[in-house]
This record gives structure tokens, C-alpha cells and sequence, in this order.
């Protein structure tokens, strides 16, 4: 997906809402745990129930990845009905990957050739050639991490050298590598704080932002820091949205939670001129 | 696999060596790409020729990864052949993966539970809680990228804060978090001179070294600066064995390559008491 049709998507559904498919088997509403695939059909009612209120969909690998095979046909059978029925949804590998050249090369055949993914988050510890295979496919995404929102961010994320942290080094670095047509950063809603200095080094890229809740002063402050006048941001729901109710109701409160983000979303884009 | 049954391998056959089975479908040899499995049918071509010279194979799930659901069960085969027939091999899992703790989980239950993993390559970026859950699993191991042997590794990993360069700080951080017998530290071979310093920092842990071609001088070199009495090394070698050969000799090559370089390790380990 294009840099334009992404914007274009955001403008048109008032929406800069991405739900995470990290679907649980043990999470999910009893009465889907004997369908034949329970996963699937989980992920079917919440797309079901949201497609219209988001513009990204993101599945996280791991959750897939610890039910085996069985688990890769979830993933497949979730991507190819995103897919079919719409197209003009990002779809984000939540993956984590990010290893030698000819590695990472592969990983970007498993997630934009054999997965019909538009974009992989990569880890940038080991640099550039860990990250130049997946910037060679055209109109795909690397979503580098930048500042996480876990509480391990402050192990090695905040390093100094010279005056700049490891993750502004990474921003700035990574620039040289591709312009905001083709990467994006993730940075944790956890850290608005430090959204308006990530601004200084990446006006224009696209920031993944995980942590929000159904709070409002968060995704508030993180619009204040964060936005730019083409949005420029991807917040991210995972469990407080598709785990908000374990009943047969599950899918219309999913909904109901993604309306209440998609609302606010709506009203802090007014105050943005486009 | 317990420290002290990895150290015991080691003396009974004379070797440190592991190889990696990146197994790309391109370049197998033509006779094998008509089977049910070529991948599994190379992979255990290979096992076949060299599981005496070797006390580790180390899967690269990017390449399983690339071939959807096929290559999954390629994997899993592979990792079955290996423990029914030699079930004091390590098991390495090259993964570089690491995320909030909730996914690491995930994750770590798809490695040590679904597949009989011993071990899991882990990128450090996110930190503590992004490694600890796969700490948790009883016997099984964390290897964690600490300085690699690509190119990018100058991009981030020699960031100085306070005179500690990050690698060095991923060593000396995550020693708090598990002791020498449950983590392992990559470090690339063609960072051999950086090995005393690295020695310093964590005099005990295995190192699993990438990196070493079929050249003595860089294995001597790596021994020199980074055996430990209990050797403390797992040298990894992946293509320089595995595609030595692309004809249908190519097991018995494999088998060659890596008896050349258990003959120079077990001269290696002669030179340190045991």
C-alpha cells in the first residue's frame, strides 16, 4: 500500500485505529473453542464487527506461531479475508524480526510474498543490512522499533552517547535508509512524553503506537505530540478491544470499544487541518 | 539440555561445532527438489553424514518460515528426526525473537512446548521483560544476541555510554537476569579481537559464534580469545558446510567440511585441561 492510499483510508473513516489479532485460543468465547477453526472465526466476527471503524489490521505472529501448523492456517485463512473483503485495510506482521541479509530476506518472502502483508515490524539491534531486505519490496513497510512501551524500553532504549539516546539514534539512522513513504516507527503510547522530541528527528513518518487503552487523555496526549497534518499516526488496540467481553456478545462490545476510540480519533482529526 | 549435559557432549566428541540448517529449496541439489520433502530429505541427508562431528543443529526459521505451512512441517520433522535419533544434540532455535513479555510467552511456548527447542536466539532491544519469559521454561535457554557478525552490527551495538558500549551492557544487564547454565551470548567471529573484553564481562556463559568459514586461522583465533575451561563455545557454521557440494555428493562433502573443522576443535580443546 501506498503512502497516499493509507492517508487517503484515514481521511475517508475518520479512523487512525489499528485492532491487534492477537487472539488467545485460551482468551476467547467458549462457544468458538469447539468451531473447527476457533481462531478464524474469532478474527472473522471481529472484523466483521470493526472493518468500517479501522484502517489497520494487526495480527501478532506469536500468538499464531505457538498453535503450530494449525495456527499458520488461522493466520493465512485471517489475512486472505482482510484481503478479499477489504483491500484497502494495512495489515501490519506484528513479528519482531530483523537478522543477517540473506535472513531477513526470507522473513520478508514469508510476510509480503507468501503473507499478504503490507508492512513487518523489525527490530533494528543488529543495523542496517537487517533492515535493507524488507525495504526492497515495493510498496511494503518496515515498522522499526524505536521507543517500545514495556518496561524493559528502559534497559537499553535510553543509552546515551553523545547526547542522543539508542532510540534516536535508531530514528535518525534508519532516515538514511528510506523516507517516510516507507517506514514507520513503533513507539509506545507509554512514552507521549517523548513523542514531541521523536517529532523533531521524524516529522513526517507514520508512528505504530501500542499501549493505548480506551483512556482518552492518552490517545489525547499522544494526537497533541504525535499528529501530523497527515495524521502520521497508527494507534493501536489490541486486548482491550477484541477481549472486552468473553460472552456470545463479544463482537458488538469489540465494536462498541473500537467506535468509542474511532470517535475521539474522529474529533482530535477535525482539530488537524488536511 | 542441563549446562553440565552440553559440557559432557562436548568432551565425548571431541567438538564444539554446530551447524546451521538454513535450508533454502534453491539450493538443494536438483535430485532432491522432485521428493515429498526436499527440505526434511536434505536436512536429514546432513543429520545422517555429520551428527557424530556435531553437538548442535541450528534450524534458521526465516528459511521454514519462507515456505509457508510446508516449511513448518518441514521444521517439525526435522527437529523429530533429531531428537528420536540423537537426543543429546542442542537444539537451536535462530529466531532473533523478542517482544512485550505477554508475546515473548507466546513465543517461548512455540519454541520449547510445540517444537522440542532447546534453545531460542533473542533480540535484547526491548529488554528484561522481553526475555524473561522464555527464561521461565526448566532447561531450556536463552541465546541472546549480543554482538553480531554482520555489517549493521556497527550501526547500534558500539553505541558508548559512560565508557560501555551497548553489547557490553546487554552482557553485563542481562547477567541479572539468569545465571551462566540458562543464557548463551551470540557473538560473531568476525569480531574475534573483541572477545577478551567480552570474556570479562561473562567469564562463564557459552558463546554461540557465528561467522567461521572453513579458515583455521579465525577458529584458532576465536578459541584463543574465548574458550572457557568448560570450552564455553558453540561455533556455528551454515553454508560454508551445507552447500559445499550441490551434486549428490553433497552429504558426504558436508560430512568432510564438517570433520575438518571438529579435527581442528578437537586439537583446540586438547589444549585446555578438562
Amino acid at each position: 500500500m501506498k503512502y497516499s492510499q493509507l492517508v487517503e483510508q484515514i481521511k475517508i473513516k475518520k479512523s487512525f485505529l489499528c485492532i491487534g489479532l492477537d487472539t488467545d485460543y485460551q482468551k476467547i468465547p467458549k462457544h468458538l473453542q469447539t468451531a473447527v477453526d476457533p481462531i478464524f472465526e474469532f478474527n472473522k466476527a471481529i472484523i466483521n464487527a470493526t472493518h468500517d471503524l479501522v484502517i489497520a489490521y494487526k495480527p501478532n505472529l506469536a500468538f499464531y506461531e505457538s498453535q503450530g501448523i494449525k495456527g499458520l492456517v488461522s493466520l493465512e485463512r485471517t489475512i486472505s479475508y482482510i484481503k478479499s473483503l477489504y483491500p484497502d485495510i494495512f495489515l501490519i506482521a506484528d513479528a519482531k524480526r530483523g537478522d543477517i541479509g540473506n535472513t531477513s530476506a526470507m522473513y520478508a518472502k514469508a510476510f509480503f510474498e507468501r503473507l499478504a502483508f503490507d508492512s513487518v515490524t523489525v527490530a533494528p539491534y543488529m543495523g542496517r543490512d537487517s533492515v535493507d531486505p524488507f525495504l526492497s519490496f515495493e510498496n511494503k513497510w518496515v515498522i522499526l522499533l524505536a521507543l517500545t512501551s514495556n518496561e524493559g524500553a528502559s534497559d537499553f532504549q535510553f543509552m546515551t552517547d553523545n547526547g542522543e539516546k539508542l532510540f534516536e539514534k535508531v530514528l535518525r539512522k534508519s532516515k538514511e535508509w528510506a523516507n517516510h513513504e516507507r517506514i514507520m516507527y513503533v513507539v509506545g503510547a507509554t512514552k507521549a512524553k517523548e513523542l514531541k522530541g521523536i517529532r523533531e528527528i521524524v516529522p513526517k513518518n507514520f508512528l505504530l503506537v501500542p499501549g493505548v487503552g480506551a483512556q482518552g487523555g492518552r490517545l489525547q496526549e499522544v494526537a497533541k505530540y504525535g499528529m501530523t497534518k497527515d495524521c502520521g499516526l497508527i494507534v493501536n488496540s489490541s486486548r482491550g478491544i477484541i477481549y472486552a467481553d468473553q460472552t456470545s456478545d463479544f463482537a458488538a462490545v469489540a465494536r462498541q470499544k473500537a467506535f468509542e476510540l474511532q470517535t475521539e480519533m474522529s474529533e482530535l482529526l477535525d482539530l488537524r487541518p488536511f
